[in-house]
């Protein structure tokens, strides 16, 4: 019987859970979405399901610990918060995930672990430091000092997405996190895809169906006049949150992951750009850019790794 | 006779070398102005002078180690690169240190420095990791994680100076980092000063013999309707920076030194005002924000610090 961990990962309209060995391969896979009616009870409940019926399919796995991502703050007593979920305010996760397998469990935040996944089993990171934009509904962040996720004072590091960028224009869009034009409102999936349908009305167009960020990063790669303008106000506000952390951390890496981190080249390429233009000359090309090697597996595999280092711990 | 650390710290136009117990008491000081012409080996070989003549008239306190605050760049290597002293590019000042008093040595950059020293000596810190900006002539950033000096991949980390507020407007001032508009074009002593005699210029007034920094600060809290945009404008960047690094960091504590912190509660009031609307709800009034405790000693004293480690990392 080989061992392996329990992974979950907690997103905003989704969860995973896997079962990952030691070197960050997934043994095996379920995804679900949250339905729409369920509070945050009723969606750990499908998902500890999912986990009970993948333990059961693979019986010659055994986890001996969990890891948990989840998509929102965590606090340093381990205690997580969702603005999007009812009935998780100040939740125990952890405790109760562990009480369920009889199991070690330990919890941290989605971009945290996202920066934590890649620095553990991104292929060529070779032990180096970084840091991790997750540009998907939201933009999260979190980075990797000498190999351990840094988690401030009070758990609320790495907040990437709201590094003002233009907090005092009256006409920039207001965030949830309660002021004007950080980073999350100007180039979040969210943010593009409003910025894109309101440019297409203006030039008289009609969004197809299902338009999204991706579509204004090909349209602008197309040359298409209306999309221009809403990707280079997406790239700049990135590059800036980008810029910003590179002037505090002088990082050697910045990885970024999320659904908007499909559109590939035609994001990186001006976003790299950029970045360098915002940076002071010491440190441009300092730091290698690029798209996430894990994917959207970024934060499942990091509460895996989070797993093993919890058991390493128990077992000295 | 007692032992203790020899600290030097060279700053733009200034340098001081103190003898320092364990518990960061000054037991003897020299103070020298650069003089005009001297490039970095004769105003090292200046301060190597005031060293001895400290030493000799202190015959009862005995160094046994040597650290020193460099104002300006220091590599990973050790190395330090003026931009304003010639003859001090790539150099191993530790090196030339040591070797002048046969003691160890370590070298490391004033702003990395003056946050340590606060975090080793400042009265209430109690072993709070903390941030530190230095607003004197340029604006400096160091800080503290798990009670060490955070240097970054390159030895380039807490460029706060750096960090962009408005970089893509023409207007905005450039930088000797390269690009407009970042904090200290905006909010150095030097800025500061510079808007204000403009400011002067514009309402028709003469500036005073030794204008600064300072008088512009005090004629806006009198309500000199000249004063209060250049003041607004410097702390609404210095405001900008600080919240930049909070969304990164989440630190408890923010400590200002440097000539400009002097203008007391004039600045300190209005920036932690303009701190909290930069900041995400979730990071309001979780930092403290105040006047370095240490004054100008902040990096001497944490040049100090950086001694006794040295020392301590020799004796095991």
């Amino acid at each position: 019987m080989a061992s392996c961990v329990l992974a979950f990962d907690f997103g905003g309209t989704r969860a995973r859970c896997a079962l990952v060995g030691r070197d960050g391969s997934r043994l095996a896979l379920e995804v679900r979405d949250r339905p729409a009616e369920a509070d945050g009870r009723g969606w750990l409940e499908r998902m500890i399901q999912a986990a009970r019926e993948l333990r059961a399919a693979h019986p010659e796995h055994a986890p001996l610990a969990i890891g948990v991502s989840f998509g929102g703050p965590v606090g340093t007593d381990g205690r997580i918060h969702s603005m999007h979920v009812s009935g998780w305010e100040h939740v125990d996760l952890a405790g109760m995930v562990s009480s369920e397998f009889s199991l070690p469990c330990a919890v941290d935040n989605d971009a945290n672990l996202g920066a934590y996944g890649e620095y553990r089993y991104a292929p060529d990171v070779r032990g180096r430091d970084l840091a991790y934009f997750t540009v998907s509904t939201g933009v999260g962040g979190g980075f990797v000092w000498k190999g351990k996720p840094f988690r401030g004072a009070h758990g609320l590091a790495a907040e990437f997405g709201h590094i003002p960028v233009c907090p005092d224009d009256p006409s920039a869009p207001v965030c949830a996190c309660g002021k004007r034009g950080c980073v999350e409102s100007l180039a979040s999936g969210r943010a593009i895809e409003l910025a894109g349908r309101e440019a297409l009305k203006a030039a008289e167009r009609e969004a197809a169906e299902g338009f999204n960020a991706g579509d204004v990063f090909a349209a602008a790669v197309r040359g298409e006049a209306w999309a221009r303008p809403v990707r280079d106000r997406a790239v700049g506000a990135l590059a800036w949150g980008v810029a910003s952390i590179l002037c505090v951390l002088d990082l050697p890496l910045v990885v970024l992951g999320g659904g908007v981190t499909q559109a590939g080249e035609a994001l990186f390429e001006p976003l790299r750009a950029r970045i360098e233009g915002y940076l002071p000359l010491v440190l441009r090309g300092r730091a290698e850019v690029r798209p996430a090697a894990l994917g959207q597996f970024s934060p499942l595999l990091g509460a895996a790794a989070l797993a093993w280092d919890r058991l390493d711990a128990e077992h000295g």
